[in-house]
C-alpha cells in the first residue's frame, strides 16, 4: 500500500495508526459509522489525512445511498454532517467532507473521482509546501548539518503521502543538510514516539526520541536549530492550532530566537476563523492521560485535563509554508500573499 | 510508617516510590550498595529525600564498618563517596552525606543521631518553607480559591514529612484557598501523575492531571494562577535545577506573568556552584523515554535523548521560599537575605 489512505473496490483502506510499531494493520472500511469511529479512536489522524478520510467517507456514502441510479441525498448529506463532526479542531476534515459533497448532484462516481483527486493533489501540495519550508530553512538557519525539533506526526500517515513538516524533513535530509531530528513523543498517544520515529527510521533519518517536557530544555541548551510542526486549523490572523504541546514549544523557540515554521496545505487556512480563540479545542477521554494502552499509571478516578490541541499565537510563528505561499506577515492571510 | 524513610532497627525502611500507586512497599535497606541502587532507579527519589537517604547511609556503613569499637573510617568514606555519587544533580545528595560524615569522628552512634536529627528537621524545615510560599502566593494572587499547577512530586514522598511546593499546596488547602491543582505527569517516570496525584488524593486535595505538554496551554488560557515546584540544585545566582520540564513551564508562566515560586530546603542552594550553566544535568537510560513499565512505546534501537533535570534561569523565577528566607532578589544568596 503506496499511499496510508485509499480507496480500494469499494472501501477505504487505511493503515490503522493506533497499531503502529508494533503492528501495520491495513482496515477496510465500508461504512461511514466505522469510519466516523476511525476517525475518533485516531486509527486515521493527522489534519490532511482525515480531511481525505472525509472525502472518501462521502464518496463511499453517495455509493452506498444510490440504488437503481437514483442517490438519496438526504442520506449522504446527514453522513456528510456525521463525518464533518467527528472530530471539531482540524478545519481540513470539514473541507474534505464539503468538497467532496460539491459534487453530490453529480452522482456518487464524480464523488468518488473528486475524492480520489483530492488523493493525488495531497502528494503534490505536500512535496511544494514541504519544498518551501526547507528552503526557508536553509535561509533562516546558518549552522550544517541542522538539528530539527518536530512534534507529533506530519508524515505520510498524518496525510496520504509525504507529509508536511516531516516532509520539509525529508527533503532538507534527502540534501545531505539534517544531522539529527530531535522527535517529542507526543503524550498522551504518543504520534512521536509510535509514528514519526517508525517513519524517519524507514527513511533512514537520524533521530533522537525525547519526553515533550525536555525540548524547550534542549532548545535552551542550543541544541536545536529550527523547529518544523504542522497545524489542524489556522486562523485568518495566523493564530494555528496544533496538537497539544505546540504552543509550548513555540514559546521556548521564541525565547531562544530559533525559527517556528508551520507546514500546512492551504485546506488548513480556515477562512470563517478570524483569530485562534475561536478555534474549538477538542477534549478528549481521561482514560489517555491516565495510563497507556491499558496500563494505568495514576491513581483509579484521577479527575483529568486533556486537551487534544492547543493554540499558537501567530506573533510565535516565524513563517507558516502552504504549497501556493510563504505566510510571513500574517495580515496576508486575509488576501494578499507575501511570496 | 508515618515517614516515607527511616531508620528502623539497623536498618534503612522507604517506601519504594517506583512500586506506588499500584502498591505500597516498604525496602528494608542494609547495605549501602542497595542503597545506591535504589536513589539510582529512583525507588527512593526526591532531592530532600536522597539528602536525607545519603545520611542514613553513611550512618549504616559506619555502623557495618565499626568491629570491637573501632571503626574503618576510610572504607566508610569511600562508601560516602558512592552514595554522595548515585546520582550526580539533586546537592541535597552531597549534604547530607557530608553532614552525617562529619561525625564519624565521634563514632557510629554519632553519625546515626546527626542522621536521625536530620529527619526531625525535615518536616520542621519543610513546613518553614512551605508556609513562606503559601503566604507570598496570598500576596502575589488575588484570584480565590486558587488554580495551582505543579510539576513532578515534592510531597512527603519527596521528602521525609510534609513536602515542600505540595506542602506550600497543603497549607493552602488547609485554609481553604484552592480549587484545584493542576498535576502534570512529568514523564519519562509519572511521578506526577504516580505519586502527587496519589498525595493529593490522600490529601482530599482536589486535583487535574495533565501531559506535561498541555500545562503551557493550561497557563495561556488563563487557567493557572501560580507554579509551585521543588528543586533539586539553586546556583548562587539563582538559577534553579529541576525536573526535566520545569524549564518550559516557568518559561510560559513569565510569558503570561503568573508567578513561578520556588520551595526547597537551603540544602538546595549549593555555594559552590556561581550559575546553572555549571549544574550537572544528568542523562538516564533510554528505556525510559522508549516505553513505561516494560510496555514499549517506540521503536526498538530508538535513540533518545533523556536529560532528568533542566535549569530554569533566576530571571524566570518569581521566589525561592526556604525555612529560612524568602529570596527575589538572588544576589542576596552571595549573602544577605532579603525577607
Amino acid at each position: 500500500m503506496e499511499r496510508s489512505l485509499d480507496w480500494d473496490s469499494g472501501c477505504i483502506v487505511a493503515v490503522d495508526q493506533t497499531a503502529l510499531p508494533s503492528r501495520t494493520t491495513i482496515l477496510r472500511i465500508d461504512t461511514v459509522g466505522d469510519l466516523v469511529a476511525a476517525i475518533r479512536r485516531l486509527a486515521i489522524r493527522g489534519a490532511p489525512a482525515i480531511g481525505l478520510a472525509g472525502a472518501l467517507g462521502v464518496a463511499l456514502s453517495a455509493h452506498r445511498h444510490t440504488v437503481a441510479g437514483r442517490t438519496d441525498h438526504a442520506a449522504v448529506r446527514a453522513d456528510a454532517d456525521l463525518l464533518a463532526a467527528a472530530r471539531p479542531t482540524a478545519s481540513n476534515l470539514e473541507w474534505g467532507v464539503r468538497r467532496a459533497l460539491a459534487r453530490l448532484s453529480e452522482g456518487p462516481d464524480a464523488v468518488l473521482a473528486e475524492a480520489r483527486l483530492m488523493l493525488e493533489e495531497d502528494e503534490r501540495t505536500n512535496r511544494a509546501a514541504a519544498a518551501r519550508a526547507a528552503e526557508l530553512i536553509r535561509q533562516l538557519c546558518r549552522r550544517r548539518p541542522l538539528r530539527i525539533l518536530t512534534h507529533c506526526n506530519t508524515g505520510r500517515l498524518a496525510t496520504a503521502a509525504w507529509g508536511t513538516a516531516l516532509g520539509a524533513v525529508a527533503d532538507l535530509a534527502a540534501a545531505g543538510e539534517v544531522d539529527h531530528v530531535l522527535v517529542t513523543e507526543t503524550r498522551p498517544l504518543l504520534q512521536g514516539a509510535r509514528l514519526t520515529a517508525w517513519e524517519l527510521a524507514e527513511a533512514g533519518i537520524p533521530h533522537r526520541l525525547c519526553v515533550d517536557s525536555a525540548a524547550p530544555a534542549a532548545i535552551s541548551r542550543g541544541l536545536v536549530d529550527c523547529v518544523l510542526v504542522g497545524a489542524d486549523r489556522i486562523a485568518m490572523n495566523g493564530d494555528t492550532a496544533n496538537k497539544i504541546g505546540t504552543y509550548g514549544l513555540a514559546v521556548a523557540a521564541a525565547r531562544h530566537r530559533v525559527p517556528f515554521v508551520v507546514v500546512a496545505p492551504e485546506s488548513t487556512l480556515d477562512p470563517s476563523t478570524a483569530s485562534g480563540d475561536q478555534i474549538v479545542i477538542e477534549e478528549r477521554l481521561a482514560a489517555e492521560v491516565l495510563g497507556y494502552a491499558g496500563l494505568r499509571t495514576a491513581p483509579a478516578g484521577t479527575a483529568v485535563y486533556n486537551p487534544a490541541f492547543d493554540v499558537t499565537p501567530a506573533e510565535l510563528v516565524t513563517a507558516i509554508a502552504t504549497e501556493r505561499r510563504l505566510l510571513r506577515d500574517f495580515g496576508a492571510l486575509s488576501g494578499k500573499a507575501t511570496a
